[in-house]
């Protein structure tokens, strides 16, 4: 039984920040454009040098990315953000074009396990969102736009339950065959634990490299950072989480957010691996933003942070 | 890397839920001895029969525990916890009488690998407080008093930072000796984390059974369940915790509450790991203390689950 695990671990971990995408997709008060251009560039300025910013989808359907063009067009002209990986999520093809349009290079498209979720989300099946993938895909190959892919519901879908992993491992291949750089695996709900994290990874690490895989929890059930701990353990080197743990209520189930970049941070530095944060300058970011949204963030490590900077020393 | 450490893991695990003493001691409004009773009772049917209870402390320093005695004696009169472990905390010979006055068979006794901690705490050395130990445990053994003992700061000090691993055998070695059943290594500051819990097992299992060892984690940096993760992986099958994470305001540094009860609750049934725990019960036994209390649980497992409760389905 007894093991040391943490004896031969990788020396750094890559951290995409998604606060200004899924993060704020899923807060109810609209923050301006001037707002979001300043916590992306705060968050830049923490070290966070992969950063989904906005999406390209129907104004009418999504109303706090509306102004997806209008910030590319402000990011796209900041010199300090010219090395950053600047995120766009990109459903279709128009939004592929509306996105070109507007400059950009790196975008992140998603499909999920499940049929039913694809339904109520996009209104597509897993087949139809993969035909729209490859048709905005050829478009973004031949413009030189590197692909994410995300990839939801892997733990569980709030409709079917626990979704096939051989439907996970055909999306996945299909993914790679188009050419996403990485593909994200989703724990939509919060609802995944360290056990089925393992399982999940062990499976897919028989067709793909662990440097293919990165993994995206929310903190819904308070497991998160345990199966971010767990998938590090497993060799996976990519997380995915949002500044002050931003998005959806954390009253309503269902709609938890990401798990926080700073608890990330946190665990990674108390490990003595590297994420390329400076946590002083992550946590005035995550102030701003929760100021901003007048409210709480979702980090424990956050709140002692904050409170030991506020504390007389 | 990869390797799935869920395969050959034990079956069960004992939870000692402290939330009526170390909870409750750290919070600032003072619980009626009938709620007390009652918060107790509540969680003896949710499935927990390991509870701290009270402590026999002068009422002067911490009065939330003046009433043991009178607790004590409703206790032992209430036939549902004939069978149920109702420990108290005993700090000197005083203590003990007083304890064994009222009626109880089961104790905890406590020091902390730092000078410096112990002297503040309780005005005492390391030296010292092992001497009020072996004088209180003479009284205790002689009447065949279970006693189990508590060791702070194992994992980091307010006043020294980390202590050392030799200090920590030491009195782990005096504690065996003198007769406890199990020790508890306490994270009092919640500074933890996973690469060091694993060092430290690790290091007290060259003279030490796993199963004399029992982890007890405060949860104010976020990492005490990833912390319970790995302890259970490194095969230690007792943990602490308090029923909605009681304990501590979440503002203030080092005072945060244990982890949550319900937050081992999820991690091991998630993991298929019996607790005894039934869920229903638990929540409820949280829902009346924070009621009582007013305030928020510090478990989002627990917020999530009465989340789904009030949702209409």
């Amino acid at each position: 039984m007894l093991s040391n695990s943490f004896l031969n671990l990788p020396k750094k971990v890559r951290i995409v920040e998604v606060g200004p995408r899924d993060g704020l997709q899923n807060e109810k008060s609209i923050v301006s454009l001037e707002n979001k251009l300043k916590f992306i560039k705060l968050l830049n300025l923490s070290g966070l040098h992969e950063i989904e910013a906005t999406s390209f989808v129907r104004a009418q359907k999504i109303p706090q990315m509306s102004d997806g063009g209008e910030l590319f067009n402000l990011l796209k002209k900041d010199s300090d953000l010219l090395t950053t990986r600047l995120i766009s999520l990109v459903p279709n093809l128009i939004g592929m074009e509306a996105a070109l349009n507007a400059g950009v290079r790196d975008i992140a498209v998603f499909t999920s396990t499940s049929n039913s979720f694809n339904k109520k989300n996009i209104n597509a099946s897993i087949d139809e969102s993969m035909l729209r993938i490859k048709e905005l895909m050829a478009l973004a190959n031949a413009n030189k736009i590197s692909t994410r892919g995300y990839i939801s519901t892997v733990f569980g879908c709030p409709y079917e339950g626990k979704t096939s992993l051989d439907q996970l491992k055909k999306i996945a291949d299909q993914l790679l065959e188009l050419g996403v750089y990485e593909i994200s695996l989703g724990d939509t709900i919060g609802i995944a634990n360290p056990k089925q994290v393992a399982e999940v990874i062990e499976f897919l690490s028989k067709d793909f490299k662990l440097d293919f895989l990165s993994m995206h929890f929310h903190d819904t059930r308070g497991l998160a950072v345990a199966n971010v701990l767990t998938s590090f353990e497993m060799g996976i080197t990519s997380f995915d989480s949002s500044a002050g743990g931003l998005g959806g209520c954390p009253y309503a189930l269902g709609a938890s957010g990401n798990v926080a970049t700073e608890d990330l941070y946190y665990l990674f530095d108390s490990l003595g691996i590297e994420t390329g944060i400076d946590i002083e300058k992550l946590s005035a970011a995550s102030s701003f933003i929760l100021k901003v949204l007048n409210r709480e963030g979702q980090s424990k490590f956050l709140k002692a942070y904050l409170s030991s900077k506020s504390s007389p020393s």
